[in-house]
């Protein structure tokens, strides 16, 4: 059974992976709006970590909403939401897989489906959309990260992803400048990127 | 990382564990109040899957308490509810494992902590509480059960398994008879048993 997972490279989607090996076979997939090369740094860590990758174009015309959504509600999670809704239809319109999944943990608020659009999801495409890390709190989601994952965090903005924001930050920069770029993601928002995933033994030594 | 599944000898408690497996040292442990025998069916199907196995009393009075509770509202929800709680607040407090977990899906109503309880139950005890099937539908359950256990299904009156409904179903029908019982039960409940698990070149057969 083959299971495609949205990929960032960073430690939730690579957990999210990790968890679905020994069940699946996975493969990780990127999207991009074309507009930045940082789906390198993903397809970096997929090679790191030990699992295939691919790339998917998503419509540039669904970053340019996201963003007035974002300029609507004055925070980015519901432009996130709408950017995370249509990567998700666009790998489950791909046909190639009867699951996908995704990083979301469960005390997640963006991106997040609700449980309507999840069901209509798999309803229309006939996939099924798994959520691995859904019943996993912050607490057990480092613990597993310690033992399978080395990795480095830092700020959003000064290290290189390539979940949803970096593309939506990088537009709404350019678009709409320094202030109201400011005043969307106003917040240091820690990200983390995965470095390589340790092997069995070294796991049993530490 | 050791991990205590609370365990009815259901597909789902069981394929919760499976999905465990490859990342905690998993013990599957059934609570009873001491009214009925049925967690023997559940020593058993943990034994067929080959899990190591412990018992857990929880106090009788939960048991007479959630029976009022389903009379006040009519239907066994929050009784369920309640028990359920009262188990996961007892095998934290056995203080014996790290991580606790349970079978409960995504779609489930019953049983099921709401988000609040469960961060008051990590935090008062510092125990872990992860829901491998959390972020799994019925169709991605089901495709995932049909590759690792062999199950029988039946009515929840016919199927002996160990579940919190066996003992509330058969005190509320002592304590208060055949009507109130059929009023508070009325549907069929279709439940699962494990009977054996697929090995590894069984399941690359089918």
């Amino acid at each position: 059974m083959k299971v495609q997972v949205l990929y960032s490279g960073g430690k939730d989607s690579s957990l999210s992976a990790i968890l679905l090996e020994p069940f699946f076979e996975v493969e990780l997939v990127t999207c991009t709006f074309g507009l930045e090369r940082s789906w390198e740094n993903a397809r970096q860590a997929a090679h790191d970590i030990g699992f295939p990758f691919k790339l998917v174009k998503l419509d540039p015309k669904t970053l340019d909403e996201s963003i007035e959504v974002m300029l609507k509600f004055g925070y980015p999670r519901y432009g996130i939401n709408l950017i995370h809704k249509e990567a998700l239809e666009t790998v489950a319109a791909l046909g190639e897989a009867a699951f996908i999944a995704d990083g979301t943990r469960r005390d997640d608020r963006a991106p997040m489906l609700n449980i309507s659009e999840i069901r209509s999801l798999e309803d229309r495409t006939n996939i099924r959309y798994v959520r691995p890390l859904a019943g996993y709190g912050k607490s057990a989601i480092d613990a597993l990260v310690r033992e399978h994952l080395e990795i480095v965090e830092a700020n959003s903005e000064t290290l290189e992803k390539a979940d949803y924001e970096t593309e939506a930050r990088s537009l709404m920069r350019d678009k709409y400048g320094e202030d109201v770029y400011h005043r969307i993601f106003p917040h240091k928002h820690i990200q983390s990127r995965v470095l390589r995933r340790f092997k069995h033994d070294e796991k049993v030594e530490r």
